[in-house]
C-alpha cells in the first residue's frame, strides 16, 4: 500500500496553507468554494483536525500520451517543481465529460496531441513553467485531474498565454468542469 | 465521490464468501496467503468486521490502449459476467515492473499489441470467457491490476489455453508478481 501512497496528494482549501489564493474564477461548471489559501500534502501527512472547505486528492501517474520522443523532449526542457524563483502558482482542476472516457485510446490521443498539441503547446512554456498532472478519476473524486503550475512573477503573462491556448484547442470541447486557482508563496 | 465509488470493488479473501476456491497458485513473485473462499464486493458494500486475510481493491477504468476498432471488436463480442452459465471463474492479480511504467504509451501498446496480441488473443475467446479488467496501481495496491475471467466449466481448457498464450507474450517480460486464483460459485 504504501509506495503508492507517497505518489497520493491531497489539495486542501481552507483559512491556512503554504499558498495564499490571489485569486478563484469558474472556467466551466460549478466552482468550488472560495478559500484564502490551499496546502499540497501527501495523503499520509494530512494532519486530523477540523474539516477544510474541499479537499482534492490526486495521484501522480504514468503519462497516458506521450510518446518515447515526446517524453524525452520533455524531461529536456522540464524542471521540478519547487525551485526557489517559483513564487506564484496555479492549481487547475478539471473534469472531462463522459464523451472523453468513452473514446478510444487512439482517439483520445489523436484529440489530445495531433489535434490540440497538447504536449507541444505545454513544451514552448518550458522550462519557465513547470507543472505537474495529479489523476484524481480513479480515486473517484469530482474532477479527473488536477494540474499544479509554478512559475516565477514575470512568467504570469506566459502562463496565461499557455492556459488561453489550451483552452482553444479541440480537446477543451471535452471538459465540461475547470476551476482556476491563482496563487502566491506565503513569505 | 459517490460516482467513482460505485465502479470501485474489493476482492477479499478468507474464510466465507460467494466464491469457493479451488486452487491458489504462485505464477511469479509472492504469492497470497491460501484462502478457501473470495467475495467481489463494491467498495461501499464491505461489511464492517473481522478483517479478512487479504483484501485488494480495484476500480473499472477506460481502457488503455485498445483503438476504436478494437474496442468496437470487443464489444460486439463480449459477453459481461455473472451470466447463468458462469459457473467458475479464475482471479489472476498482476503487478508489472518499474520498466514497464517508465515506457511511454506508444512503447507500452507496441509490447501490448504489436508484439504481444493481447486483444487480439483475448478476442479469440469470446465470448465463452468473460473478463473484467480492475486498475489496482493508482489507488496504491501491491499489485497493478486484477483480471477476473468467469466461464462454464467446459471452457476451463480453453482458458488454460488464454492464459497459457499471454503468459508467453513478450509483455509478460514485464511482468514481475502474479497469482493465479481458480474458483467455483457457491452451489
Amino acid at each position: 500500500m504504501e509506495i503508492g501512497m507517497r505518489n497520493r496528494f491531497a489539495f486542501i482549501g481552507g483559512s491556512s496553507g503554504r499558498w495564499r489564493v490571489t485569486s478563484m474564477q469558474s472556467v466551466r461548471g460549478d466552482g468550488l468554494v472560495a478559500v484564502s489559501h490551499v496546502d499540497v500534502l501527501t495523503v499520509l501527512s494530512v494532519p486530523t483536525g477540523p474539516l477544510p472547505a474541499w479537499r482534492i486528492d490526486g495521484q501522480i501517474s504514468n503519462l497516458r500520451y506521450a510518446t518515447r520522443t515526446e517524453v524525452g523532449a520533455l524531461r529536456s526542457k522540464q524542471e521540478p517543481l519547487g525551485r526557489a524563483h517559483s513564487q506564484v502558482a496555479a492549481m487547475i482542476p478539471i473534469r472531462k465529460t463522459a464523451a472523453w472516457w468513452d473514446l478510444a485510446q487512439d482517439e483520445r490521443r489523436a484529440v489530445f496531441e495531433d489535434a490540440s498539441r497538447h504536449t507541444a503547446i505545454g513544451m514552448r512554456y518550458l522550462p519557465a513553467i513547470a507543472r505537474q498532472l495529479y489523476h484524481s478519476r480513479d480515486l473517484g473524486e469530482p474532477f479527473d485531474f488536477v494540474t499544479w503550475f509554478e512559475f516565477g512573477t514575470a512568467d504570469t503573462p506566459a502562463f496565461d498565454d499557455l492556459v488561453g491556448l489550451l483552452r482553444a484547442t479541440p480537446e477543451w470541447e471535452f471538459v465540461e468542469r475547470e476551476v482556476e486557482i491563482r496563487l502566491e508563496l506565503q513569505p
